[in-house]
């Protein structure tokens, strides 16, 4: 089975765009406030959104599975005050709750978090707690930076995160570290605020001991990290000047990566750097690249094509990037698709019995 | 001759340090103003500062000649205003002059500018050229983000640039981009914060013409160009899906990479991914990480042993990232430290006449 751990409901169906407009507009002019009864949106529409995008692509590529989430630059946390974010996310989680019901082998639900810049973010925790015990999601997107590019919160890091972490723990839930769109002319959204925001992540989490104070609290840093494993030496050289523990015992059995990274020598230096158990198989599709690269005739982001051009790669290390270390991670999935076990496995498991 | 093109002056004397806190003192009372004649620091405690330090290393590492600028972290352009920032400017650029004309063989001097927060950069062209036509200087680090990691300033493209773009042009000299220490608390400086500032310059210049306005207009991306090359599939794409030109059309000609990466396989990323002629040596020692990699019983920062590690490179290309590159865009260089002719190209040479 092979699992794609980020995937954003990017192809949503246009009436999702036009109630956003609408909340938006209404916040200069109250008169202009949606009404979820206005939102209309079928199963058809839903599943035509679909087929053609994500479907069509998880057949092509020979993917299963994706962890599904609501469009990650549409979240724009900065965006109005904590009532507005807390509408938008509970309106584009039940869609996405809607897209796992309506193919619960193909998708599985990860929920936007109702952020909002200058809110703590324990004012999460009931839309988490929803997403996860009655929607059945197996995680979150958090964005270290609502403000959208003006990085005025605290880092991921400052104890006001804390509460939304021992929800999570709780839940036994991970969550992706994801900013939205930005509002700040300096940084392209897709080209620049994502990687940074994984880069920075990762140097917050270095610099600190929150997973001294939680053990098991799981972050996966989307875009193959962002620019860490390409500076691996520099990071592990930074960790011994502060004085930090080596980098495998400081944050390895909480921060995960995954392989959104779209060429081959990426994802060859992705796998030679991090270890293999660290490492979460991705492709965003459909996402931020969508073209087709001219170097290779497949599009950019077919990233299951580079992992599998990794000679060196072993079938049992393999089998941990497509779905061991993800289903490790986010480890409810294993109540919503059991894995499965081969033949062979069923015999040698009747055997010690 | 190996040509580093990416050092600070961190091991400055003492006084250097307590002339700013001076300076700082000074923002809220006027009296602590330091006067320049109380700034001694004579030509032996900088010989003291250098010879234990970057020319220890130099000897050691077998590189020559270093591209040397102020200490990038203590530019803080964010601390007081257009002023604070000559004065320091001014006085940290002239102190990389005393270090250059004492080992006029190991350093050629780079500029750091007055830059400011909401203040015209056109303020910078006056330093600039004093740098360039007085002190001999090769080029100028370029700050970004003057407001150390809020990032309040228009992009690099913006065109309130474009008067010190154009005496950058006509004096022919590149701008490394180099932003400063971050007084955000999401940013850690070397390890956040001057990567992120590597990753957005490149969006910023690929979204953007400024190369059409500016055909011979050069910049050096530090730190292995931040994200980019381990992305670089990525960005391909996404110039791509934007109906950019390629890469190599867009911004080749104007835009470089140094290999400031700490360990081998970021090197072979590197070398892999990014045309040679684009590749500039460096090391930034000495710098941003200073140990010893446990795992090689070699310091991190020492890039030359992985440069010469890269078994696959031609000697052809190896010159060109240890030399002939960098005097291509540092060109006035040649003025200074004219490129050593072999025997053999002066009797071929001489044949030729």
């Amino acid at each position: 089975m092979i699992i794609d751990c980020h995937g954003h409901y990017t192809t949503a169906p246009r009436a999702l765009e036009n109630y956003r407009q609408s909340q938006i507009a209404a916040l200069n002019d109250p008169s202009q406030a949606p009404s979820l009864s206005e939102l209309k949106i079928s199963d058809d529409q839903i599943r035509e959104s679909l087929e053609n995008a994500q479907l069509k692509l998880q057949r092509e590529r020979g993917t299963d599975l994706t962890i599904f989430s609501p469009r990650a630059s549409a979240m724009a946390h900065h965006i109005g005050n904590a009532a507005t974010s807390l509408d938008w996310s509970q309106v584009c989680n039940d869609l996405i709750h809607r897209v796992c019901t309506l193919y619960p082998e193909n998708f599985a639900g990860v929920c936007q978090l109702p952020q909002s810049p200058g809110v703590a973010p324990s004012s999460c925790i009931g839309e988490l707690e929803r997403c996860v015990t009655e929607l059945g999601f197996v995680g979150c997107n958090l964005n270290p930076d609502p403000s959208g590019g003006h990085w005025t919160s605290p880092p991921l890091t400052d104890r006001s995160w804390y509460p939304l972490y021992e929800k999570m723990v709780e839940l036994d839930v991970p969550a992706m570290v994801h900013v939205s769109s930005s509002c700040n002319a300096n940084f392209h959204a897709t080209g620049a605020h994502y990687i940074n925001a994984d880069t920075t992540a990762f140097m917050q989490f270095l610099t600190s001991d929150l997973f001294r104070d939680f053990p098991t609290l799981k972050f996966v840093i989307p875009h193959g990290g962002g620019a860490v494993p390409y500076h691996w030496g520099r990071y592990r050289g930074l960790a011994q000047d502060l004085k930090r523990p080596p980098l495998n015992e400081l944050l390895l059995n909480n921060v995960f990566f995954d392989t959104c990274v779209y060429h081959l020598p990426g994802i060859e230096l992705l796998l030679t750097v991090i270890p293999i158990d660290n490492i979460l198989f991705a492709s965003e599709m459909v996402g931020a690249v969508r073209g087709i690269d001219p170097e290779t005739g497949h599009y950019f982001d077919d990233t299951k094509r580079y992992v599998d051009a990794v000679s060196w790669l072993s079938d049992p290390d393999r089998h941990k990037i497509y779905e061991g270390n993800t289903r490790r991670v986010y480890s409810r999935l294993e109540r919503r698709i059991p894995t499965k076990v081969s033949p062979q496995q069923q015999t040698s498991a009747q055997a010690r019995r």
